[in-house]
């Protein structure tokens, strides 16, 4: 435990990118834990901060332009962004395409700006364990708000749905179908639907729809706004950044933050108690019994843990 | 421990039904666990059996009407099989919906036909965390197979892909963009693909499309197999069946059957270790600490399971 590189909080405070893109590694890699962050206090477990925005959506629907053009929003409004891309884990196909997306962000050399790709780690598209303390860690170095971009593939929409203190949702006008039917969860948990590539037929009408179907929502205690962007013409975007700003206002509401600490305690508690569980391993440990013919899963399950090597 | 009900291992062998039932509801509640099939042996856990089919697809695309008519194919091929209906909890809209489809099933009171509902327990549409435990209680039932249908919303279609041994993912011919776009973890997990209502206009195109996208999996042994089908009229299904019988043979092959066995296990290890997480009770232990003025993120996550009253 003592062993555990320290990480810089005094130069992160400070602004130093570099002693925060270490603590980010240390942290992403389970080098060093929250445990470091136990004192501080701040962060995303801070009841009155309410800067973890998650933005998700299918490929395809322009989320990285989008916020791209976000974040020009919020740094004319005088903010520090911090942007973390999930990327899906390298057992999808979508890894290079990522890289070529955070390297062409027009700000990627802004001061006030630092951007970062996660890999997902863990199974099928999950998000990174890790985020929520990543969040806090870029709130201590004064970023006024942390984007967490996902791919809504699997989990990981998801996963930044419970976590994110406001969730948007970006869709195409094509994408009726998809909201009526695959996406029950996600209807009920976003924030802003955004309709983006609103220069598409359609995009009225499935905009009306999402207002229809808004009120539907049954846990809600807000119906989600729906707002229109054309993020390549910058159309929108300045409506998107107000909305979410006077969001984050209501949501340091105390009474509304308890929910979702509790979502975020959940998520940190148990990726902690399943932290060394690697499917790898298992198979290794398994394919040993089967080979001996000794193998039962129950056995297994109630003995894993136990006589480790 | 010892006053937990005991597993009527012997009634349910000799095929009541009840007793069976009550098992059932005791696994599923937590009241009785897995140790008690320890020494059992047999089930999902067994290396030899690979009868854990996963069905699973956007609603609306035909898989109660499908999985209805598969009951009566393997039924006159003379096997005994039980269904689950993942139910994906009461925060969703569809509770209503399969209460009505397992109601309309012809096979609701066949002696060799087993159908249960199961709701999903936890967060956002995943699988009942007891499904292994369920479908080895059927095993040891003596049903041949277990067919768990999904509702393919959120975390269930991916988590029934990692447990079971088949997985059949059901398609309409309108599903292009779908699997273009959202479902890139299941392309590469999925055994078996169904186009049904293939009566449609597309279907061949989209079954084609298939066709070639299945030569991009990464990680599939064995690329998935395309079969269309009109439920409805019975088209295609016998051709299902019998390709379902033919991968289960394949699939008993011990070197196949690790990885998912270790699938399993990682699953039902992470899902004990969590069982006492519940969100509810962690939103209020925080309330009071956030009305208090003393609450931490941190320190909270740290502390949980120690000072519990």
């Amino acid at each position: 435990m003592s062993e555990k590189p320290r990480i810089a909080i005094q130069e992160i405070r400070q602004g130093n990118f570099r002693a925060l893109a270490r603590a980010i590694s240390y942290v992403e890699n389970g080098i060093s834990d929250l445990h470091e962050l136990l004192t501080e206090g701040a962060g995303s477990g801070d009841v009155a901060w309410a800067g973890l925005i998650g933005i998700t959506g299918p490929p395809g629907a322009g989320k990285s332009t989008l916020v791209d053009a976000l974040i020009g929003e919020f740094v004319r409004a005088g903010e520090k962004l911090a942007v973390l891309c999930v990327d899906p884990s390298s057992s999808f196909h979508y890894g290079a395409l990522l890289g070529d997306r955070i390297r062409m962000s027009d700000w990627y050399n802004h001061p006030n700006v630092f951007i970062r790709s996660l890999s997902s780690r863990g199974s099928l598209g999950g998000l990174h364990p890790r985020v929520p303390e990543i969040a806090d860690l870029l709130k201590l170095a004064g970023f006024d708000r942390v984007i967490v971009e996902t791919v809504g593939v699997g989990q990981s929409e998801i996963e930044i749905a419970a976590l994110a203190d406001i969730t948007v949702v970006v869709l195409v006008p094509e994408g009726g179908d998809e909201i009526q039917t695959m996406k029950a969860g996600i209807l009920e948990i976003a924030d802003i639907f955004v309709v983006n590539k609103c220069d598409r037929p359609g995009a009225d009408l499935f905009a009306r729809n999402l207002q229809h179907s808004r009120e539907h929502g049954l846990h809600q205690v807000d119906p989600p706004a729906v707002i229109k962007t054309n993020a390549l013409e910058k159309q929108g975007v300045a409506e998107l950044a107000q909305k979410i700003i006077e969001l984050g206002r209501i949501k340091q509401d105390p009474a509304r933050k308890i929910p979702l600490l509790a979502e975020r305690a959940w998520y940190m508690i148990r990726n902690e108690r399943i932290k060394d569980l690697d499917k790898r391993e298992l198979a290794l440990r398994i394919g040993k019994e089967v080979d001996a013919g000794t193998f039962n899963l129950y056995r297994f399950v109630s003995g894993f843990g136990r006589g480790t090597s």
